[in-house]
């Protein structure tokens, strides 16, 4: 397979992908995201971007935290509401509110000549009645994968493979492949 | 005065700067803005994207509400956060936080063949306890301005006077006047 790029400001996420791709190298890149509440939306945006500068197979990534009682809040802003509010103001919003379900997603636009690929994989699940765990980062000691009944944050072998950017990563390698 | 063009997509917005503003035709504008913290960069590149199309004196505001004790929360993501988590969102997570002090903040970038001009205003007050008021929108009803007891939403006379967006379109228009 030929080396493709990863366009991101964050070396940790190129080290984390690196493990399951070999074949990707960091693209610093430090691109101002459209507001939008569509994850494909802004990765296809962000991912256009990227490759009119670079010219070589590239892929980007956006990810957040869909929770439904709150029509969606804090989703493609997830990053910038973790620093405001943290995920002691999301258990503190979720006060009163019964419908605890809630969704990780993340979209990887890639593309090279031939055009763009989207891929969105997801992980369901619910929201904490309190913060429990210490590893992971973000929104993982307030988030419950289905059938589970620890946090992200109480196991990291529960998030490497339930994690929605570990399965989109898994099907954009799959995808690589069948085209190579 | 000639006349000048407010770039946006809002035409209630426009109607109530007319009310100051005689001078003013609506640019329908929707720009996607960029994700910044800071109101005067997203009004700046904004405004630029609007002139490069409409290549006549031309305006942009951007609004925001921003809360001390929430690191500046929900600031110039003030309109999405209201449709996501409402009023009462703000309320909830501003339990068992002492400081209430707020801004509300409005940013102008007007420009002409001659260049930018930022102008900045503030209105100063804090967080009610619980909403009151139905006059205005968005977070009017938790809104009291420094030296008074009402909320915004409970007087619409003091919004007018105090206001934000009013202070700063009265700004614009000084220095419109000067400049002609």
């Amino acid at each position: 397979m030929n080396m493709i790029y990863f366009a991101t400001s964050n070396p940790n996420k190129v080290k984390e992908v690196q493990e399951i791709l070999e074949e990707v190298e960091h693209f610093p890149f430090d691109h101002n995201e459209i507001r939008s509440d569509d994850a494909e939306e802004i990765a296809r945006e962000a991912v256009e971007a990227a490759y009119s500068k670079l010219k070589k197979p590239v892929f980007v990534e956006d990810s957040g935290l869909f929770i439904e009682g709150l029509k969606g809040f804090p989703g493609t802003y997830s990053g910038w509401v973790q620093k405001k509010i943290g995920s002691k103001g999301i258990l503190k919003l979720m006060n009163g509110i019964k419908n605890r379900n809630a969704e990780f997603r993340c979209s990887i636009a890639y593309i090279d000549e031939n055009g763009i690929k989207i891929i969105t994989e997801r992980c369901k699940g619910e929201i904490s009645l309190e913060e429990r765990g210490k590893s992971g980062f973000g929104y993982d000691p307030i988030f419950i994968p289905e059938g589970n009944e620890r946090t992200f944050a109480e196991s990291i072998e529960l998030k490497t493979k339930l994690s929605h950017r570990y399965k989109a990563i898994i099907e954009l390698k799959k995808y690589l492949k069948n085209k190579a």
